[in-house]
Protein backbone atom coordinates (compact mmCIF):
# COMPACT_ATOMS: atom_id res chain seq x y z
CA UNK A 1 0.00 0.00 0.00
CA UNK A 2 1.07 3.65 -0.99
CA UNK A 3 0.10 5.60 2.28
CA UNK A 4 -0.59 9.18 0.36
CA UNK A 5 -3.09 7.28 -2.10
CA UNK A 6 -4.44 5.39 0.32
CA UNK A 7 -5.66 8.15 2.51
CA UNK A 8 -6.79 9.94 -1.02
CA UNK A 9 -9.08 6.55 -1.43
CA UNK A 10 -10.25 5.94 1.96
CA UNK A 11 -11.46 9.58 2.27
CA UNK A 12 -13.19 8.97 -1.23
CA UNK A 13 -14.97 5.23 -0.28
CA UNK A 14 -15.69 5.86 3.00
CA UNK A 15 -16.76 9.59 2.53
CA UNK A 16 -15.04 10.89 5.51
CA UNK A 17 -12.08 12.55 7.04
CA UNK A 18 -12.36 10.50 10.32
CA UNK A 19 -9.29 9.19 11.71
CA UNK A 20 -9.88 6.46 14.97
CA UNK A 21 -7.02 7.03 17.66
CA UNK A 22 -6.98 3.51 19.28
CA UNK A 23 -5.68 4.53 22.95
CA UNK A 24 -7.09 2.01 24.90
CA UNK A 25 -6.14 3.00 28.54
CA UNK A 26 -6.97 -0.32 30.71
CA UNK A 27 -8.46 1.54 33.50
CA UNK A 28 -10.74 3.10 30.81
CA UNK A 29 -12.12 0.13 28.65
CA UNK A 30 -14.78 -1.65 29.50
CA UNK A 31 -14.79 -4.50 32.75
CA UNK A 32 -16.02 -7.28 30.30
CA UNK A 33 -13.66 -6.08 28.25
CA UNK A 34 -10.69 -5.73 30.81
CA UNK A 35 -11.23 -10.00 32.04
CA UNK A 36 -10.22 -11.06 28.70
CA UNK A 37 -6.54 -12.92 27.77
CA UNK A 38 -5.90 -9.83 25.33
CA UNK A 39 -7.99 -7.38 27.17
CA UNK A 40 -6.26 -4.25 24.31
CA UNK A 41 -6.53 -6.47 21.50
CA UNK A 42 -10.19 -7.29 22.13
CA UNK A 43 -10.81 -3.92 22.70
CA UNK A 44 -9.51 -2.23 19.49
CA UNK A 45 -11.14 -5.38 17.61
CA UNK A 46 -14.54 -4.16 18.42
CA UNK A 47 -14.01 -0.90 17.85
CA UNK A 48 -12.21 -1.48 14.44
CA UNK A 49 -15.49 -3.70 13.26
CA UNK A 50 -17.62 -1.07 14.52
CA UNK A 51 -16.07 2.04 12.76
CA UNK A 52 -14.20 0.24 9.96
CA UNK A 53 -16.45 1.86 7.21
CA UNK A 54 -16.68 5.01 8.98
CA UNK A 55 -13.09 6.06 9.10
CA UNK A 56 -10.11 7.02 6.57
CA UNK A 57 -7.34 5.74 8.87
CA UNK A 58 -6.56 4.23 12.30
CA UNK A 59 -4.18 5.86 14.64
CA UNK A 60 -2.88 3.79 17.52
CA UNK A 61 -0.75 5.73 20.15
CA UNK A 62 2.25 3.33 20.93
CA UNK A 63 2.31 4.78 24.29
CA UNK A 64 -0.69 3.18 25.23
CA UNK A 65 0.99 0.00 24.49
CA UNK A 66 4.53 -0.36 25.94
CA UNK A 67 3.97 0.61 29.59
CA UNK A 68 1.82 -2.54 30.11
CA UNK A 69 4.17 -4.92 27.74
CA UNK A 70 0.90 -5.07 25.06
CA UNK A 71 3.43 -4.92 21.78
CA UNK A 72 1.99 -8.07 20.55
CA UNK A 73 -1.57 -6.45 20.99
CA UNK A 74 -0.32 -3.51 19.12
CA UNK A 75 0.91 -5.73 16.17
CA UNK A 76 -2.43 -7.76 16.38
CA UNK A 77 -4.04 -4.85 16.16
CA UNK A 78 -2.21 -3.44 12.97
CA UNK A 79 -2.63 -6.60 11.60
CA UNK A 80 -6.29 -7.28 12.21
CA UNK A 81 -7.08 -3.74 10.24
CA UNK A 82 -4.83 -4.52 7.26
CA UNK A 83 -6.80 -8.26 7.17
CA UNK A 84 -10.22 -6.90 7.79
CA UNK A 85 -10.52 -3.25 6.27
CA UNK A 86 -7.51 -3.38 3.55
CA UNK A 87 -7.60 -0.23 2.38
CA UNK A 88 -7.30 1.57 5.67
CA UNK A 89 -4.21 2.94 6.31
CA UNK A 90 -2.54 2.76 9.98
CA UNK A 91 -0.43 5.54 11.51
CA UNK A 92 1.41 4.65 14.28
CA UNK A 93 1.39 7.92 16.58
CA UNK A 94 5.12 7.69 18.05
CA UNK A 95 6.58 10.82 17.60
CA UNK A 96 10.02 9.54 17.07
CA UNK A 97 13.43 11.37 16.20
CA UNK A 98 17.12 10.68 16.87
CA UNK A 99 20.12 10.86 14.86
CA UNK A 100 20.61 8.59 11.45
CA UNK A 101 21.57 5.52 12.93
CA UNK A 102 19.10 5.55 15.59
CA UNK A 103 16.84 6.94 13.40
CA UNK A 104 16.99 4.07 11.35
CA UNK A 105 16.22 1.69 14.07
CA UNK A 106 12.77 3.46 14.78
CA UNK A 107 11.70 3.36 11.32
CA UNK A 108 12.57 -0.15 10.89
CA UNK A 109 10.09 -0.81 14.39
CA UNK A 110 7.34 1.06 13.20
CA UNK A 111 7.35 0.39 9.33
CA UNK A 112 8.70 -3.30 9.32
CA UNK A 113 8.20 -4.78 13.09
CA UNK A 114 4.45 -3.31 13.33
CA UNK A 115 3.97 -2.92 9.52
CA UNK A 116 2.48 0.61 9.97
CA UNK A 117 1.57 2.65 6.75
CA UNK A 118 2.61 5.96 8.03
CA UNK A 119 4.65 7.43 11.52
CA UNK A 120 4.50 10.45 13.57
CA UNK A 121 7.95 12.25 14.01
CA UNK A 122 9.32 15.45 15.36
CA UNK A 123 11.87 16.99 13.66
CA UNK A 124 13.40 18.88 16.24
CA UNK A 125 16.66 17.32 15.49
CA UNK A 126 16.70 18.31 11.72
CA UNK A 127 16.61 17.03 8.85
CA UNK A 128 19.14 14.07 8.92
CA UNK A 129 16.61 12.42 11.37
CA UNK A 130 14.16 12.61 9.14
CA UNK A 131 15.76 10.88 6.22
CA UNK A 132 15.84 6.98 7.41
CA UNK A 133 11.25 7.33 7.63
CA UNK A 134 11.52 9.46 4.22
CA UNK A 135 13.51 6.95 2.29
CA UNK A 136 10.65 5.05 2.40
CA UNK A 137 8.67 5.97 -0.53
CA UNK A 138 5.64 4.16 0.35
CA UNK A 139 5.14 5.08 3.65
CA UNK A 140 3.64 8.36 4.96
CA UNK A 141 5.88 10.66 7.51
CA UNK A 142 3.54 12.70 9.74
CA UNK A 143 5.98 15.72 11.34
CA UNK A 144 5.05 17.36 14.00
CA UNK A 145 4.62 21.17 13.17
CA UNK A 146 1.95 22.90 15.53
CA UNK A 147 0.87 20.53 17.82
CA UNK A 148 -2.98 20.25 19.78
CA UNK A 149 -1.68 21.25 23.47
CA UNK A 150 -1.40 24.39 25.29
CA UNK A 151 2.48 24.28 25.72
CA UNK A 152 2.70 24.19 21.67
CA UNK A 153 3.47 27.77 21.91
CA UNK A 154 6.93 27.56 23.98
CA UNK A 155 8.91 26.07 21.07
CA UNK A 156 7.08 26.51 17.31
CA UNK A 157 5.66 29.65 18.20
CA UNK A 158 8.74 31.30 18.43
CA UNK A 159 10.22 33.89 15.86
CA UNK A 160 12.87 33.36 13.88
CA UNK A 161 13.56 35.62 10.97
CA UNK A 162 9.81 36.86 11.04
CA UNK A 163 8.49 33.33 10.56
CA UNK A 164 7.30 31.18 13.21
CA UNK A 165 8.92 27.89 14.18
CA UNK A 166 5.98 25.78 13.46
CA UNK A 167 5.57 28.04 9.95
CA UNK A 168 9.30 27.33 8.97
CA UNK A 169 8.48 23.41 9.51
CA UNK A 170 5.99 23.99 7.01
CA UNK A 171 7.72 25.85 4.28
CA UNK A 172 10.76 22.88 4.62
CA UNK A 173 8.40 19.74 4.93
CA UNK A 174 6.36 20.70 1.66
CA UNK A 175 9.63 21.37 -0.27
CA UNK A 176 13.49 19.86 1.27
CA UNK A 177 11.81 17.38 3.63
CA UNK A 178 9.41 15.76 0.50
CA UNK A 179 11.32 14.73 -2.41
CA UNK A 180 9.82 11.28 -2.13
CA UNK A 181 5.79 13.03 -2.02
CA UNK A 182 5.58 10.90 1.69
CA UNK A 183 5.52 13.75 3.78
CA UNK A 184 1.89 14.83 5.93
CA UNK A 185 2.12 17.79 8.56
CA UNK A 186 0.26 17.13 11.89
CA UNK A 187 -1.35 20.11 12.74
CA UNK A 188 -3.57 20.62 15.89
CA UNK A 189 -7.31 21.39 15.68
CA UNK A 190 -7.38 23.47 18.56
CA UNK A 191 -5.30 25.93 16.74
CA UNK A 192 -7.94 26.63 13.58
CA UNK A 193 -5.79 30.21 12.88
CA UNK A 194 -2.56 28.38 12.55
CA UNK A 195 -4.39 25.29 10.78
CA UNK A 196 -5.25 28.00 7.84
CA UNK A 197 -1.77 29.53 7.94
CA UNK A 198 -0.25 25.87 7.31
CA UNK A 199 -2.94 25.11 4.92
CA UNK A 200 -1.83 28.32 2.74
CA UNK A 201 2.23 27.34 2.97
CA UNK A 202 1.40 23.66 2.32
CA UNK A 203 -1.30 23.38 -0.45
CA UNK A 204 -2.80 20.06 -0.60
CA UNK A 205 -0.90 18.28 1.51
CA UNK A 206 -2.65 16.07 3.52
CA UNK A 207 -3.06 17.18 7.61
CA UNK A 208 -3.08 15.50 10.33
CA UNK A 209 -5.36 17.12 12.82
CA UNK A 210 -5.85 15.57 16.55
CA UNK A 211 -7.28 18.02 19.26
CA UNK A 212 -11.17 17.15 18.54
CA UNK A 213 -13.10 15.86 21.26
CA UNK A 214 -11.73 15.56 24.56
CA UNK A 215 -8.86 17.84 23.82
CA UNK A 216 -11.87 20.68 22.77
CA UNK A 217 -10.92 21.42 19.59
CA UNK A 218 -13.83 23.23 16.98
CA UNK A 219 -14.74 20.82 14.06
CA UNK A 220 -16.11 23.36 11.98
CA UNK A 221 -13.19 25.94 12.31
CA UNK A 222 -10.87 23.18 12.18
CA UNK A 223 -12.75 21.98 8.78
CA UNK A 224 -13.10 25.27 7.24
CA UNK A 225 -9.50 26.01 8.00
CA UNK A 226 -7.83 23.26 6.93
CA UNK A 227 -9.27 21.34 3.88
CA UNK A 228 -7.73 21.52 0.75
CA UNK A 229 -8.86 22.77 -2.71
CA UNK A 230 -11.04 19.46 -3.07
CA UNK A 231 -12.47 19.40 0.63
CA UNK A 232 -10.44 16.64 1.73
CA UNK A 233 -6.76 16.53 2.72
CA UNK A 234 -7.76 16.17 6.14
CA UNK A 235 -7.33 13.09 8.67
CA UNK A 236 -8.62 14.24 11.97
CA UNK A 237 -8.58 12.23 14.82
CA UNK A 238 -10.62 11.86 17.59
CA UNK A 239 -9.26 9.27 20.20
CA UNK A 240 -11.37 9.58 23.85
CA UNK A 241 -14.78 11.14 22.12
CA UNK A 242 -14.92 7.48 20.00
CA UNK A 243 -13.44 4.83 21.88
CA UNK A 244 -15.00 5.65 25.36
CA UNK A 245 -18.04 6.92 23.90
CA UNK A 246 -19.76 4.11 26.11
CA UNK A 247 -18.38 2.13 29.00
CA UNK A 248 -20.65 -0.80 29.30
CA UNK A 249 -21.46 -3.82 27.31
CA UNK A 250 -22.56 -1.58 24.18
CA UNK A 251 -19.25 0.28 24.28
CA UNK A 252 -18.92 -0.57 20.56
CA UNK A 253 -21.92 0.80 19.03
CA UNK A 254 -21.74 3.73 21.24
CA UNK A 255 -18.48 4.09 19.52
CA UNK A 256 -19.82 3.41 16.03
CA UNK A 257 -23.06 6.52 16.83
CA UNK A 258 -20.06 8.64 18.16
CA UNK A 259 -18.07 7.79 15.17
CA UNK A 260 -20.58 8.40 12.67
CA UNK A 261 -21.86 11.77 14.37
CA UNK A 262 -18.42 13.34 13.98
CA UNK A 263 -18.12 11.99 10.60
CA UNK A 264 -21.25 13.66 9.69
CA UNK A 265 -20.52 17.22 11.48
CA UNK A 266 -17.22 16.88 9.62
CA UNK A 267 -18.77 16.19 6.41
CA UNK A 268 -21.51 19.17 7.25
CA UNK A 269 -18.45 21.51 6.73
CA UNK A 270 -16.41 20.33 4.18
CA UNK B 1 17.81 6.12 44.19
CA UNK B 2 17.63 10.05 43.40
CA UNK B 3 19.45 10.72 39.94
CA UNK B 4 21.32 13.41 40.70
CA UNK B 5 22.42 12.10 43.75
CA UNK B 6 23.21 8.80 42.55
CA UNK B 7 25.31 10.27 39.36
CA UNK B 8 27.02 12.54 41.76
CA UNK B 9 28.45 9.81 43.53
CA UNK B 10 28.78 7.42 40.76
CA UNK B 11 31.02 10.13 38.90
CA UNK B 12 33.27 10.56 42.26
CA UNK B 13 32.73 6.12 43.20
CA UNK B 14 33.93 5.81 39.62
CA UNK B 15 36.43 8.84 39.09
CA UNK B 16 34.59 8.95 36.14
CA UNK B 17 32.04 10.66 33.55
CA UNK B 18 32.09 7.76 30.89
CA UNK B 19 28.53 6.42 30.11
CA UNK B 20 28.27 3.35 28.04
CA UNK B 21 26.10 3.54 25.55
CA UNK B 22 24.34 -0.14 24.99
CA UNK B 23 22.95 0.21 21.88
CA UNK B 24 23.22 -3.79 21.17
CA UNK B 25 22.86 -4.27 17.24
CA UNK B 26 22.03 -7.71 16.02
CA UNK B 27 24.26 -7.67 13.14
CA UNK B 28 27.50 -6.20 14.71
CA UNK B 29 27.00 -8.58 18.15
CA UNK B 30 29.69 -11.44 18.50
CA UNK B 31 29.05 -14.50 16.39
CA UNK B 32 29.05 -16.66 19.27
CA UNK B 33 26.49 -14.67 21.64
CA UNK B 34 23.63 -14.06 18.48
CA UNK B 35 23.29 -17.65 18.66
CA UNK B 36 22.74 -17.56 22.28
CA UNK B 37 18.36 -17.86 23.58
CA UNK B 38 18.98 -14.07 24.63
CA UNK B 39 21.87 -12.65 22.66
CA UNK B 40 21.20 -8.96 23.20
CA UNK B 41 21.22 -9.46 27.13
CA UNK B 42 23.84 -11.62 27.00
CA UNK B 43 25.80 -9.18 25.17
CA UNK B 44 24.79 -6.49 27.36
CA UNK B 45 25.89 -8.36 30.45
CA UNK B 46 29.25 -9.08 29.55
CA UNK B 47 29.71 -5.51 28.28
CA UNK B 48 28.21 -4.58 32.02
CA UNK B 49 30.36 -7.10 33.97
CA UNK B 50 33.59 -5.69 32.02
CA UNK B 51 32.77 -1.92 32.46
CA UNK B 52 30.84 -1.79 36.00
CA UNK B 53 33.59 -0.30 37.49
CA UNK B 54 34.89 2.41 35.06
CA UNK B 55 31.23 4.26 34.25
CA UNK B 56 29.10 6.93 36.24
CA UNK B 57 25.64 5.89 34.35
CA UNK B 58 24.45 3.34 31.26
CA UNK B 59 22.52 4.83 28.77
CA UNK B 60 20.66 1.69 26.92
CA UNK B 61 19.03 3.05 23.50
CA UNK B 62 15.41 1.65 23.07
CA UNK B 63 15.49 2.08 19.32
CA UNK B 64 18.06 -0.99 19.53
CA UNK B 65 15.88 -3.53 21.43
CA UNK B 66 12.15 -2.64 19.89
CA UNK B 67 12.27 -3.51 15.71
CA UNK B 68 13.69 -6.83 17.13
CA UNK B 69 10.67 -7.11 19.90
CA UNK B 70 13.55 -7.20 22.77
CA UNK B 71 11.47 -5.25 25.34
CA UNK B 72 12.34 -7.87 27.80
CA UNK B 73 15.92 -8.10 27.48
CA UNK B 74 16.00 -4.34 28.12
CA UNK B 75 13.94 -5.04 30.70
CA UNK B 76 16.29 -7.58 32.37
CA UNK B 77 19.22 -5.51 31.34
CA UNK B 78 18.08 -2.73 33.20
CA UNK B 79 17.60 -4.87 36.46
CA UNK B 80 21.16 -6.38 35.68
CA UNK B 81 22.38 -2.83 36.55
CA UNK B 82 20.48 -2.11 39.26
CA UNK B 83 21.36 -5.51 40.85
CA UNK B 84 25.24 -5.84 40.53
CA UNK B 85 25.88 -2.40 40.03
CA UNK B 86 23.17 -0.58 42.61
CA UNK B 87 25.30 2.46 42.74
CA UNK B 88 24.89 3.08 38.84
CA UNK B 89 22.01 5.21 37.78
CA UNK B 90 20.66 4.15 33.77
CA UNK B 91 19.25 6.68 31.50
CA UNK B 92 16.60 4.80 29.03
CA UNK B 93 17.50 7.07 26.15
CA UNK B 94 14.09 7.30 24.19
CA UNK B 95 13.51 10.68 23.29
CA UNK B 96 10.06 10.62 24.03
CA UNK B 97 7.35 13.80 23.67
CA UNK B 98 3.44 14.23 23.97
CA UNK B 99 0.48 15.62 24.99
CA UNK B 100 0.00 15.69 28.59
CA UNK B 101 -1.99 12.10 28.87
CA UNK B 102 -0.03 10.47 26.41
CA UNK B 103 3.34 11.59 28.31
CA UNK B 104 2.10 10.25 31.59
CA UNK B 105 1.65 7.02 29.65
CA UNK B 106 5.73 7.41 28.41
CA UNK B 107 6.53 8.36 31.91
CA UNK B 108 5.30 4.93 32.96
CA UNK B 109 7.32 3.22 29.88
CA UNK B 110 10.20 4.61 31.30
CA UNK B 111 9.78 4.85 35.17
CA UNK B 112 8.03 2.37 36.17
CA UNK B 113 7.82 -0.43 33.45
CA UNK B 114 11.70 -0.37 32.47
CA UNK B 115 12.77 1.35 36.27
CA UNK B 116 14.90 3.26 34.10
CA UNK B 117 16.34 6.00 36.38
CA UNK B 118 16.13 8.79 33.62
CA UNK B 119 14.83 9.35 30.54
CA UNK B 120 15.75 11.74 27.55
CA UNK B 121 12.76 13.58 25.79
CA UNK B 122 12.24 16.31 23.18
CA UNK B 123 10.96 19.64 23.72
CA UNK B 124 9.69 20.72 20.68
CA UNK B 125 5.81 20.32 21.92
CA UNK B 126 6.64 22.34 24.82
CA UNK B 127 6.70 22.69 28.67
CA UNK B 128 3.25 20.65 29.60
CA UNK B 129 4.58 17.59 28.01
CA UNK B 130 7.45 17.61 30.26
CA UNK B 131 5.21 17.94 33.22
CA UNK B 132 4.61 13.98 33.49
CA UNK B 133 8.09 13.32 33.05
CA UNK B 134 9.36 16.08 35.42
CA UNK B 135 6.93 15.05 38.69
CA UNK B 136 8.77 11.86 39.21
CA UNK B 137 11.11 13.63 41.41
CA UNK B 138 13.93 11.22 41.85
CA UNK B 139 13.87 10.53 38.43
CA UNK B 140 16.62 12.49 35.48
CA UNK B 141 14.53 14.10 32.88
CA UNK B 142 17.68 14.99 30.11
CA UNK B 143 15.86 17.57 27.66
CA UNK B 144 17.32 17.51 24.29
CA UNK B 145 19.02 20.78 24.09
CA UNK B 146 21.93 21.06 21.04
CA UNK B 147 22.58 17.70 19.59
CA UNK B 148 25.54 16.10 18.28
CA UNK B 149 23.62 15.45 14.44
CA UNK B 150 24.77 17.58 11.52
CA UNK B 151 20.97 18.31 11.27
CA UNK B 152 21.01 19.90 14.64
CA UNK B 153 21.51 23.14 12.82
CA UNK B 154 17.83 23.10 11.52
CA UNK B 155 15.46 23.90 14.19
CA UNK B 156 17.90 24.40 17.46
CA UNK B 157 20.49 27.22 15.82
CA UNK B 158 17.50 29.71 14.86
CA UNK B 159 17.44 32.54 16.46
CA UNK B 160 13.91 33.78 17.92
CA UNK B 161 14.47 37.41 19.87
CA UNK B 162 18.59 37.47 19.59
CA UNK B 163 18.85 33.85 21.06
CA UNK B 164 18.97 30.41 19.28
CA UNK B 165 16.12 27.86 20.08
CA UNK B 166 19.04 26.09 21.84
CA UNK B 167 19.77 28.62 24.11
CA UNK B 168 16.03 29.25 24.93
CA UNK B 169 15.48 25.66 25.79
CA UNK B 170 18.95 25.87 28.10
CA UNK B 171 17.61 28.84 30.01
CA UNK B 172 14.14 27.08 30.43
CA UNK B 173 15.31 24.43 31.60
CA UNK B 174 17.49 25.38 34.11
CA UNK B 175 14.60 28.36 34.90
CA UNK B 176 11.04 27.27 35.21
CA UNK B 177 11.41 23.54 33.89
CA UNK B 178 13.84 22.63 37.04
CA UNK B 179 11.25 23.38 39.79
CA UNK B 180 11.79 19.74 41.22
CA UNK B 181 15.71 19.61 40.46
CA UNK B 182 15.83 16.56 38.32
CA UNK B 183 16.79 18.32 34.76
CA UNK B 184 19.63 17.80 32.74
CA UNK B 185 20.14 18.67 29.63
CA UNK B 186 21.70 16.93 26.69
CA UNK B 187 24.57 18.97 24.51
CA UNK B 188 26.29 17.22 21.72
CA UNK B 189 30.22 16.74 22.09
CA UNK B 190 30.62 17.30 18.54
CA UNK B 191 29.96 20.81 19.12
CA UNK B 192 32.19 22.50 21.84
CA UNK B 193 31.57 25.99 21.14
CA UNK B 194 27.63 25.66 22.00
CA UNK B 195 28.82 23.16 24.60
CA UNK B 196 30.41 26.18 26.17
CA UNK B 197 27.58 28.29 25.70
CA UNK B 198 24.93 26.27 27.26
CA UNK B 199 27.72 24.96 30.46
CA UNK B 200 27.60 29.45 31.02
CA UNK B 201 23.64 29.50 31.26
CA UNK B 202 22.89 26.53 33.34
CA UNK B 203 25.80 26.46 35.94
CA UNK B 204 26.51 23.17 37.61
CA UNK B 205 23.56 21.36 35.84
CA UNK B 206 24.50 17.89 35.24
CA UNK B 207 25.23 17.43 31.26
CA UNK B 208 24.83 14.36 28.76
CA UNK B 209 26.92 14.25 26.03
CA UNK B 210 27.03 11.96 22.97
CA UNK B 211 29.27 12.42 20.40
CA UNK B 212 32.57 10.85 21.53
CA UNK B 213 33.95 8.11 19.53
CA UNK B 214 31.49 7.14 16.24
CA UNK B 215 30.16 10.51 15.79
CA UNK B 216 33.36 12.17 16.09
CA UNK B 217 33.19 14.81 18.87
CA UNK B 218 36.89 15.62 20.04
CA UNK B 219 37.48 14.62 23.54
CA UNK B 220 39.73 17.39 24.84
CA UNK B 221 37.64 20.17 23.90
CA UNK B 222 34.19 18.51 24.87
CA UNK B 223 35.57 18.34 28.63
CA UNK B 224 37.45 21.80 28.76
CA UNK B 225 34.35 23.28 27.40
CA UNK B 226 31.62 20.88 29.10
CA UNK B 227 32.64 20.32 32.95
CA UNK B 228 31.04 22.17 35.75
CA UNK B 229 32.70 24.76 38.40
CA UNK B 230 34.39 21.29 40.12
CA UNK B 231 35.51 19.11 36.99
CA UNK B 232 32.64 17.20 36.67
CA UNK B 233 29.17 17.85 35.44
CA UNK B 234 29.14 15.28 32.73
CA UNK B 235 28.11 12.31 31.16
CA UNK B 236 30.03 11.92 28.30
CA UNK B 237 28.56 8.54 26.44
CA UNK B 238 30.35 6.14 24.09
CA UNK B 239 28.25 3.61 22.53
CA UNK B 240 30.15 2.16 19.28
CA UNK B 241 33.83 3.09 20.33
CA UNK B 242 32.93 0.55 22.96
CA UNK B 243 31.08 -1.50 23.04
CA UNK B 244 32.05 -2.70 19.32
CA UNK B 245 35.36 -2.43 20.25
CA UNK B 246 36.78 -6.06 19.54
CA UNK B 247 34.30 -8.08 17.47
CA UNK B 248 35.22 -11.58 18.17
CA UNK B 249 35.13 -14.13 21.94
CA UNK B 250 37.42 -11.21 23.55
CA UNK B 251 34.63 -8.60 22.75
CA UNK B 252 33.79 -7.75 26.80
CA UNK B 253 38.25 -7.22 27.53
CA UNK B 254 38.51 -5.04 24.09
CA UNK B 255 35.16 -2.65 25.59
CA UNK B 256 36.62 -2.44 29.15
CA UNK B 257 40.34 -1.61 27.03
CA UNK B 258 38.31 1.27 25.45
CA UNK B 259 36.74 2.42 28.65
CA UNK B 260 39.60 2.82 30.40
CA UNK B 261 41.16 4.72 27.45
CA UNK B 262 38.12 7.02 27.37
CA UNK B 263 37.81 7.06 30.78
CA UNK B 264 41.48 8.13 31.50
CA UNK B 265 41.43 10.56 28.69
CA UNK B 266 38.30 12.24 29.59
CA UNK B 267 40.07 12.43 33.25
CA UNK B 268 43.12 13.76 31.84
CA UNK B 269 41.71 16.66 30.32
CA UNK B 270 39.48 17.77 33.40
Amino acid sequence: MNFIKAIESSWEDNNSLLCVGLDPDLNKIPAHIRKMDEPIFEFNRAIIDATGDLVCAYKPQIAYYSPSRAEQQLEKTIEYIHMNHPGIPVILDAKRGDIGSTADMYAKEAFERYQADAVTVNPYMGGDTLEPFLKYKDKGVAILCRTSNPGARDIQDLTSGGEKIYRIIAAKASTAWNYNGNVILVVGATYPDELMEVRAIVGDMPLLVPGIGAQGGDVEKAVKNGVDSKGAGMIINSSRGIIYAGAGKDFAEAARVAAVDLRDEINKHR
